[in-house]
């Protein structure tokens, strides 16, 4: 499994991806599900991919070669015209190579399927951020839904749709994903550090800020004890509830 | 969906379920799913259920009338010699209700499927609490696993094992319960309130407390807004983050 989460705040966009990927329970990898195309000042896109490995691998690659060679008659992501265009090439990309295991033999389409998050902008329109389906369709984030998650998505979602506000600055939105990517791995043991984030200031198509928690991080472990000290406090101040005796 | 919960403290035994069902999203009614039965001072089971609403009515009736008709042949729940024996009888009912779909042409008998937590205690011997499968096997609680979930189980679960604690009196459990049903509530349209408890003290054999939070109930609003109001507070409260500029 994996968790990430992608976010739309007045001042740009907010990444995180955790890094655990397993093909059954006793083989445990570790890969990064984030992925960056930029022309600085022009455009900068950021994919974020949960489901099979291969088929996401595939997908970047995809991605990535028509990137690469622009002498390539596929539509180029960097030459995309404007967010929804490059976000249907991401899904087109995604369906394609889904499409392309159907016939291998494996008629559980699903043991192929990916899900992903694309988000980022192009000089002259607004930041946006997009839930790619393995079926190549999307929906796109709005005022009411100003972040995607993707993976296993439960445990942490609590805490961002209550504490999620798009007046955040970066390193508060990171702090809320911290809590809320934590809260995951406490519960599930298929989502793992090192975490990978990524901030792009709106306007500016350029990365503000990037890097990596690993698990031994003391930011991270801090944040965690800090966390479950403060859960505890919190329990401790709610006030009593009166129990109807039998 | 649904969401129930059962606990072992030192105290005694907690249960908690919501009592939300639907079939399909424009089907929605409200069952309760927790059942108890009891000779006061000599035993006392309670039985909480998720999953195909036929089967668990079913199975409770199915338990009831064994309960009822002391000429009927089949094994009762109220003369059943230990809590073991107890969650064999109700595992086997769950087994059988579930098997009597399969000839009825539906062939993913996934869709009959249902999960009960069961717990108890007989006189002479500890409380008991159990998590039976539809496959009718089934696994009891310890001091490591000192509580079971069903149903819509992740979006609770990150407070319960951050805050679970055995020595908590009734009061603070249901109050933890209250949290954990809360942000599975907020997350989750499946799940929904009313919900019910019920406190079973140790070597009473009796219910100590039960009830129900209606979903205007003061209680239940005033946890969940002051619980809302004292996790922003403990984010507000976290350390910063360094990010790392690029």
């Amino acid at each position: 499994m994996t968790y990430c989460v992608g976010m739309v705040l007045q001042r740009g966009l907010v990444f995180m991806s955790d890094t655990r990927t397993n093909a059954g329970l006793d083989n445990i990898s570790t890969f990064k599900k984030m992925k960056t195309w930029s022309v600085p000042g022009d455009r900068i896109f950021t994919a974020l991919s949960a489901g099979n490995l291969g088929t996401t691998q595939s997908v970047i690659s995809l991605l990535d070669e028509r990137t690469k060679s622009s002498a390539d008659r596929e539509p180029a992501l960097l030459s995309a015209p404007s967010m929804f265009q490059a976000a249907r090439l991401v899904a087109d990309t995604l369906r394609e190579v889904i499409a392309r295991q159907r016939p291998a033999g494996q008629t559980a389409d699903s043991t192929f399927n990916a899900t992903m998050i694309f988000g980022g902008q192009i000089a002259g329109s607004d930041p946006k951020l997009f839930l790619i389906y393995p079926e190549g369709n999307f929906i796109e984030a709005s005022a009411d839904t100003p972040f995607f998650q993707i993976g296993e998505i439960k445990y942490g979602r609590p805490i961002l749709v209550r504490a999620f506000k798009e007046d955040m600055a970066f390193e508060e939105a990171i702090r809320l994903l911290l809590v809320s990517f934590d809260s995951t791995m406490k519960a599930n043991l298929t989502v793992g550090a090192p975490l990978d984030y990524l901030c792009v200031e709106r306007d500016t198509m350029r990365i503000a800020a990037s890097g990596r928690f690993e698990g031994d991080d003391p930011a991270l472990q801090t944040i965690s004890r800090i966390w479950g000290d403060a859960l505890q406090q919190a329990l401790d101040g709610l006030p009593g509830v009166d129990l109807r005796s039998v």
